[in-house]
Order: C-alpha cells, then structure tokens, then sequence
C-alpha cells in the first residue's frame, strides 16, 4: 500500500492506494498556502495518518508517499523549487513531513503524475512511451519513458503549454506570444467563445452559458459546435487545427508510442479526437510509416493520486 | 578500434576510430545512390577492409561498425527503413554488408550520431543530456540522454526542423506551413538575402556574393551583418529571434542540460551565440531558475564518423 498526495492551490487530495493501482481510501482538506508551507506539510502527515488508522492499517503497511505539485520539484531532495499558485520557492517539503509521519517521500510536478498514472494503469498501459496532455485552464504535459517520468535535467520538461506554435498575437502568462497553451487550453475556447457572443448574440454558445456571457464554458463551445453553430464550429475547427500543430510538434520531438489526452477539453471524447486525428494525419512527417496512436485519458481526477502514490 | 561510416546522399566517408574517439585513419568514394544498395553496401564494407589493413589490422581488432543513415533507421533489425536522398525504403543495409565483413552493425539517424559524437567528445562531453540542433541546408538534431540516442517509439526522434513555430506563410519540403526548417536553416538566411538584395542592390550582401543573387550563400548575409549592414542586419536579428523560439521550445520539451548548435550557420560563433542567448533569456519560462547552457559544436564534420563509431 502506498500513500498518493495531489497538492493543488485549491485542495490537499490524499489517497491510499493499493498494488494493482486503486485508491481505497481518499481525505481531503483545504490548502490555504497563505498559512504557509509548515501548516500544510502537516495537514499532509495528518490526513495520511488519519487514513492509515481508518484503513486498519499500520506505518509500516505503508511503502512510500508520493507527492504531486503543482509547480517544479527536486525528487531527490525532497524539495518544491517552485510552486507559483502556493508563492512557494525552494520550500523542504519531504523533510518538514517526515516531522511527522517516517516513509520515503517522493514528489514531481502534478501533470507528470497524471501522466505517471495514464502510463501505468491508464490510456498509456503497455506502452514504452507515453506524453499525457492535459487540456484544462492551461495545457498541461507528462513524457513517461520507460515507465518513469522523464522531467529533464532541472526537473522542468515537458512544458507543452508554453512552446511557441504561431504568431496569434496572444499573449501567454508565461509573457511569450503564441504559446501552445492560448490555442489550446480550455480557457482559448472561452476567449473564443466570448468574442464571437459579443460579434453574434444569437450563437448556440450564449444560449448554453444561460445567456451571461461571463459564464461561457469550454463546454459550452463544443455542445454548440455539435449542434452546427456556425460561430462554434469555426472556433472548435480552429482549435483542432491548432492542437494538431502542437501534437504533431510532439511527435516531432519525442517520437511517442501513445499520445493520451485528459483535461475538461478531452471530455469531448471522439467528437474531439477524430478530427484531431485527421488533421495530424495530414499534418505528419512520415505519412506512410506509424507514428502515435492518440487517445483519451482513462483515469480522469484520479490520476492525480494514484501517479503520485507510484513515484519512486 | 571501431568503424565509423558517415552515409551520406554525396558521398560514404569511412573512419577508424580509437577509443578515445579520435579518428586514425579514413577513406571515401561517391554514394552514386542509383546504383541501388547493394552496391553501397559493397563499398561501405571494401573501404573498412581497406582501412584495417592499411592501418596493420585484422578484423578481430575492430569491437563494431556504427553507420549514420541521412533517414530513419532500425538499428536492432539493422534496416534502413527511410532515406529520401537515396531512394531507400526498407533496405536490409546490416546483412548486406555483413555478406563481406563479420561485425556487429550499428545504425541510426546522421543527426543522432552527430549529436552522440558531441555528447561524448565534443561540447556536450559530461553532461548527462544533450540536444545538438544542426543549422545547415536544412535543421537536424539529436537528443542524447544517459550517453544514449534517444530516437523514439518509432525511430524517427528529433525531429526539430520540422516543429512548428510560426505562421511564416513558407511552406517546408515536408507540406507544413512554419517549420523551424524554414526559419532557422542556412536556406533560410539564403532566402532572405535573396530577397531583400532584389529590393536593396546595394546591400553588402550582393556585394559578397560577388554580385550573382544566385550565388548567395548564408555566410555572405552573416559576413554583411558583421558589417553592419541594414539588411543583412535585419535578416540576422530576425532569425536569430525564431532560432530562439525554437531553442526555447526545445527547452520546454526537453530541458537539456546542454543545447549544441553545429552547423555550417554555428560557425558564426559569438556573434550568433550571444545574441541567441540574451533572446532565450528573454522568453525562458522560468527566468530565475537555471536551463541549458547554449555551446558551439566542437566536433565538425568529424561528428558523423565518430558518432556512427560509438553506437552500440
């Protein structure tokens, strides 16, 4: 049995999870990183010591802890280099938990772990090499080879959402222009969605969103682009078009077995992935010799616990 | 003692190499392609023959033979399984040329075996990871990880020429649309000078070229840089702007610990490093922490022989 933490900026998820790569128990408390990082490496130690009891087990049932963060992290040190969303630099997180709680501890950046987990028990099985894209707020990526996480040599790779595929004019939080992640993350849509609501109030995606255009969702983009609106459509068209240019970029690079994508985006399931699939058909270098077989991620929020629990 | 074999679509160049990676004797003839590989395969085996006795050799005194391929190969299967330049697809190369010399075969990628030369003997020596990016007619480039060529599921990893980095409206020999190949190559500077000497005769550029546009060469438009000339200068800015693009895509996919430039355009040395450093500076997503160190390649044209020596 093994302990899987996913930290995020909202939410402490911790999960005990067992050799065959299923949670059995989950505990979760509220981040709050204004309270500074000693208060939740404890609420860390707590909520696995608490689930350890509930499960009637002992420490020593007990393998490993494995951390997903939000930002960058030196396994080997056990420290967080940087988490932007918890203001943390270079913080002692593994030793400050071992203050409570005595297992090896292991932590990785938190889409490396979900790739982690795709790869292991997920759309990744069986595979020698897997690059897990994450299609949420931002565009998030794992590259797992040879059934580790391969995060480069200052524990930063990949970073898919801020490679550069155009000149859109967009400017990305990272300060760049034309990063992956203002094509093709799920906030792209609603940029896209709300500036074609504001051209054309009679769009699907305003009907969907309850008429406030504020609320607009990735969501309801593509429920609007299934149902032929004119506006959607073209917006969904190019974003398919764009995600492409980043896949096959990918495919470029690594040269994969398995491309998995996940996120919100990724919920749209075949409506998503066939369309992609022609375009980077189109798109590949070698038209006529394999490349990656793309598909969607199988574990959802899961992920997160289960590839933190299997760091090592 | 090992042989090294630097396949290319103009000519086989042969080396002997010992193992300290230094090159003690070679020999050539002309590739001639059409007269299909088996004929290839014949010469690359008589030159090695020759080396080794006119070096006081027998064949038990060579531990392999390494050959970069200008394609796609199978190493384990010992197939070349795609080289445009010279009409191959699928070609058995390793039992060809085992018909005349009993050794273990090796084979990879020209611009893998380049960047595993650097790796291990050139600017890349010690360091754990490397991506050498080749600025010649086209972009190659090779990632070495752990002393290895990282090639990919499919045998066709890196392929950096062939990102996608902007929307230049050029149109790459592979059908895309804003390949780094048609930002950062050696044709592209040549493309360049073309054209802003057709607008501007005055430029320094036509000047060095001995005043034929068709002789234009990419270290004429340098040479003008160096000297100040405003189209020349505009040219040289500009690409080492998507240059950087495309390195800091690379470091977002990778983090290296090592970028390698070869190349005949990396023979420009500071006065194209420097500038390409402060850019990548610049666009870094993480402008505090630490990334690749950016090198000039050390090793030439000596890389592909000495490379395709040590595969393994």
């Amino acid at each position: 049995m093994r302990i899987g933490v996913d930290l995020g900026g909202t939410n402490i998820a911790v999960g005990l999870v067992d050799e065959e790569g299923r949670i059995v128990a989950t505990g979760s408390r509220p981040t709050k990183p204004e309270r500074g990082y000693e208060a939740v490496a404890k609420d860390i130690a707590d909520i696995a010591i608490e689930l350890i009891k509930r499960s009637n087990l002992s420490g020593s049932d007990i393998k490993s802890m494995g951390i997903g963060v939000p930002g960058v992290a030196d396994s080997e040190r056990g420290i967080v280099i940087r988490a932007v969303n918890l203001f943390w630099t270079k913080v002692p997180l593994a030793k400050e938990i071992r203050k409570y709680i005595d297992l090896p501890i292991y932590m990785d950046n938190d889409a490396n772990v979900a790739a982690l987990a795709e790869a292991a028990y997920g759309a990744g099985k069986g595979s020698k090499s897997s690059v897990t894209i994450t299609l949420g707020t931002g565009v998030g990526s794992g590259f797992i080879l040879d059934g580790k996480i391969y995060n480069g040599a200052h524990h930063f790779a990949p970073e898919l959402g801020h490679i550069v595929i155009g000149d859109n004019g967009i400017r990305c939080n990272c300060g760049k222009i034309g990063c992956l992640e203002t094509y093709a993350s799920a906030t792209a849509l609603i940029r896209e969605g709300k500036k074609a609501v504001e051209k054309n109030p009679n769009s699907l995606i305003l009907k969907f969103a309850n008429g406030d255009i504020n609320s607009i969702t990735a969501k309801n983009v593509i429920d609007a682009a299934k149902q032929y609106d004119e506006q959607a459509m073209r917006i969904f068209n190019d974003y398919v078009k764009y995600l492409a240019i980043g896949i096959v970029n990918v495919i470029n690079m690594f040269d994969p077995e398995v491309i998995i994508l996940g996120g919100g985006v990724a919920n749209a399931g075949d409506f998503l992935i066939k369309p992609l699939k022609k375009e980077v058909a189109e798109n590949i270098l070698f038209k006529d010799l394999p490349y990656a077989d793309i598909r969607k991620a199988e574990l959802g929020n899961d992920a997160g616990i289960i590839g933190a629990a299997i760091l090592s």
